[in-house]
């Protein structure tokens, strides 16, 4: 059986991600795509890589008949998104992309985006999308909201390491590295060429990146107790990839064997030989997690680090994940695309 | 059904590309590697890129038991390749990506490469890879000769003018740019990223580069007399694409039709419309090529420009194209991967 | 005696390069800058690698006291650089970096910049800065017209060729390799680090590229009769650098001596020995430029190709080059500063 | 007075960039320039943008007659470097770039490089050689050991904190980000263009990086009891920079304060408004370093970052500012050139 697919917010990075990828899935099929600006224009004026598909033509938001749709994606921009999705019909499957619905707390998304949330009722039937921590809720989820890219690359170096106790909650840091298509399709001069290659820069220093937000509210329900994390990200000269370096207090070689029995199981995320460390020329393009541990020459200090695309498994990659439970699907159809190197 | 499948020389980058490309294959399955340097590693220390496929340790070649093999892909260095195949079954079904037999003249073969060839009785049989031009024959050849990257670009912007004859065969000038990994994961001070990023160079300037030796032969054969192009490559600081800008003397609109109906039912082979120009971007880790013809402010010149990935349609996607045909299989299984944007 | 200099629009590229060059000119003093939308910033804030020098504050033009400027440099938009410099005192020097006053035919001028101009009394007084070229009338120039970037690449490799001529004026080629500062700082979709990495493609090609103007101009007037060549230019994903490669008819070692002649003492234009090829890895940053000579295969045909750095000699250096000439100085003056390389 | 200056290992990086310093040096000549494996070639063959510059062809050590030398500069590999300046003459007064002479404790040098030091009676009189706080012994030295590039880096960041008791000794997290023109021009795999473009990763993590030999050195004299802190470099796909982000405990403003006093009068040493964070996008190819300070969300947490450019300040920019030192030079003669952005 063919699932229906429409994406809304076609025109940007996350959007044409999704297309990449559905594009390749055996039982989905894309029907509709929107881009309020550029409706009317073709995916190949849009994004040539995709020109030799047969897409839809962009539309507006309003022309699309959902009912037809089994699924739609919500590559939107934050904001937009919950306005978009209070007014869509309450039946439909959603994964939502955006930033919107990460957040249980009104109150803490106030704090982070700086207004109210104006879809309060779906916000609270939303089930946040790390697929590997919370894939029984997400099969039976109308609405899902897809993690940050830094969030799940924070996530998947801590969270077991917080579930098992075996870290110091109050001394957790995590240095962040990222490629700049986690900026998105924006037209900002620090994301020109000329200005971002061949060098590098922290950005959002001393806690005030908004994805703290969700690691504040996940971190702290897993360890029943508040937990707030250091985290600075840095904007690296590359166009895809995370990198996030953990320093963390803990047995060193516990850190490893608890993160490895977590990751036992799991399809996409890898955790390496004790001491070897992950790179993001590994994961390009794919739905692949590379996790490192490394102790430190001081006792009792370990280093964890995790790389991952954060357009595939930091975003469009995981929200095909989450779709796939949600129809029924074995999780990692479409998924499988081995890492483009060089 | 599925094909056992070899791959000598695995530990480069042709190697690994085909690697990435079997691994999505329904029908092919990877059982043996080889690496001579390397023998006895897992590919995960070779590519850690590939550490999530279950794959073959590296072996020596002559470690290979050949009679279980339907297929081997030769990804050798030249030279190399021909001593190898020689000694291969004769049985044994190949597709080989080195230069060793693409060249039917060994005189032409001595003169381009620099010595004499040592496998002549399968250079005889070998058949020109450049599936869109030689689909026939390789379908029932034992052994296929994939094309040099840029002699494939050139070729497929030439090809149907030159057979059609609308354009001058006296003046036509090639200037193409090549990403590195046309160079191989060889240590050269040139290919450093210190060295290359943040600046470009022609190399090989004047008629001197090799693949001239498979322009001469396929359009002189096409044109029924002797063909010599102007061919200038440059160096470009990206690691995948090859861009070839043709000048061609003949009616721009001609020349676009031409190609246009030459490639109106290739899977791979894309006209852009009239005065569009195509972009490396838009192909990258893709098997697609797209092909752009405008015509200069000078009546009676044309510029048609190629856009191809130089690992993937250039050399490792071509020769799983042609082992399809080989084998029986659909052409275009396991190739239609979207390009990788951004 | 200092001079004290004006910069026009100093928020884009070349006026910050200005900045960095005249910095280290012991007889220049930075006394106004001006940037329109950014007056009242201080040059940290627009361009934070400028902090350690001491310089005014951002200022719009009608704050400047131009009876105290002994030059000004105008690195102004297009059209907007007529409007100011016609309204500047007449007896001000000046360099103007835009394409406004390049071309001395006010009908030619309007066919490729699509608008009247409105300082042709200007126009008519403005000498072209292409310094090698236009020495003694620089000298005594009020007002120079800074060349376009390409186009001073292609003049430096043509210039001479056709002065002496050596070589067929219906034949020439002109392909270009250009770095995205030359884009400037402009917010475009195809200018951001992620759509313009690890890719490159041909643009305006067919003729349409403004600095035809130029060539047509420039290598009409040489050769007494009308000269067009073909030029294509092509966005490569660097920050600096111009890389020509021109295709001409004609003897190639009568070509490298024509051009190893011409050039025998020029300060910065160097012509490589017969056969070796230039990289604009090897002008970066400087004043620069590198031409080397190699014969084609085909007998009669030579290869020409020349590298300079766009920012630098392509722009602000030539405008710097040329205010020593206007001011009495010796021409390299700030100007010796060796290639960053790598 | 002109001073004669010799230059050991001109073949590499470091040499190269000593070079482009000294061509715009008022007061200094190069009169010798050694490259064992590359002698007799022209600096033009070794590297084409120096061509320019009249300087000297490339001689082996022995060949140079040291009598008419004022300075060496020593830009040789470890062990190579003890090796040779053992046997010059003991009045030559010498910048060493190389880690032979910057841990003043034999057993400590054992430790981090794993072999006996051959020139313990050289390595006596060397001098430490980070400028700022060891002016007065370098003024007076014969000997100077040019900092590690990440030590000094990491060294601007933390010293002025250490000395003035203002962080925890004990919670001091070093994360380094350098580009891969410190790694040298070797020939390895991972610094191809084709495998470390567009993807990042650390290495030598877990306190096993030779620069914390100097950082213990230094930092424990400092504190006057033992300093250990954490330092995880990792290697980002651009040429040059280094990008420290240090992790440390204490008062935030006080944090700021200490360091804006300690470099209040510094040249080269910028420390940035409060909240400010550098980019190494803003120092390449200077001397300058700048320093940012941001409190955490977490009281009583700084996060201070600093940028520097690898090659100048650290590396041969320090050289050539500690020889200005010994020859009694103004310190920042032929340092002030502005960085080159973009």
């Amino acid at each position: 059986m063919t699932h229906k697919i429409a994406i809304l917010g076609a025109s940007g990075y996350t959007g044409a991600e999704l297309i990449r990828l559905i594009a390749e899935h055996p039982n989905m099929e894309i029907v509709a795509l929107s881009g309020e600006r550029k409706a009317g224009q073709s995916m190949a004026e849009v994004f040539p890589h995709l020109r030799h598909l047969d897409l839809p033509v962009l539309c507006k938001i309003d022309e699309i008949d959902f009912a037809g749709i089994d699924l739609c994606f919500c590559a939107l921009p934050h904001k937009t998104s919950q306005e978009v999705i209070r007014a869509l019909p309450s039946t439909l499957r959603i994964v939502d992309l955006s930033a919107d619905f990460r957040l249980r707390d009104p109150e803490a998304y106030r704090k982070w985006y700086g207004n109210d949330h104006v879809a309060l009722e779906q916000q609270a039937e939303a089930v946040y999308g790390l697929t590997e921590f919370y894939r029984d809720q997400i099969r039976t989820a109308r609405l899902v909201a897809g993690t940050g890219c830094n969030a799940a690359t924070g996530q998947y170096v801590l969270r077991p390491l917080i579930a098992a106790g075996v870290i110091d909650l109050d001394e957790i840091i995590l240095d962040l590295k990222c490629a700049v298509s986690g900026a998105g399709r924006s037209l900002k001069e620090n994301l020109l060429h000329a200005e971002l290659s061949e060098g590098y820069n922290a950005y959002a220093v001393g806690g005030t990146h908004r994805h703290l937000g969700e690691f504040d509210q996940e971190f702290s329900a897993l360890a029943g107790r508040p937990v707030q994390v250091q985290f600075t990200p840095h904007l690296i000269p590359a166009n895809r990839g995370i990198l996030a370096t953990a320093y963390v207090r803990g047995d060193a070689q516990t850190v490893f064997e608890t993160l490895a029995a977590a990751y036992a199981d799991e399809p996409f995320l890898h955790v390496l030989p004790f001491g070897e460390t992950p790179s993001t020329h590994h994961v390009r393009g794919s739905n692949h997690c590379h996790i490192g541990v490394t102790g430190d020459r001081l006792a009792g200090r370990a280093i964890v680090i995790a790389a991952l695309d954060n357009l595939t498994k930091g975003s469009s990659g995981q929200a095909l994940q989450n779709a796939n439970l949600m129809l029924g699907e074995t999780e990692t159809t479409g998924l499988t695309m081995a890492p483009l190197f060089p």
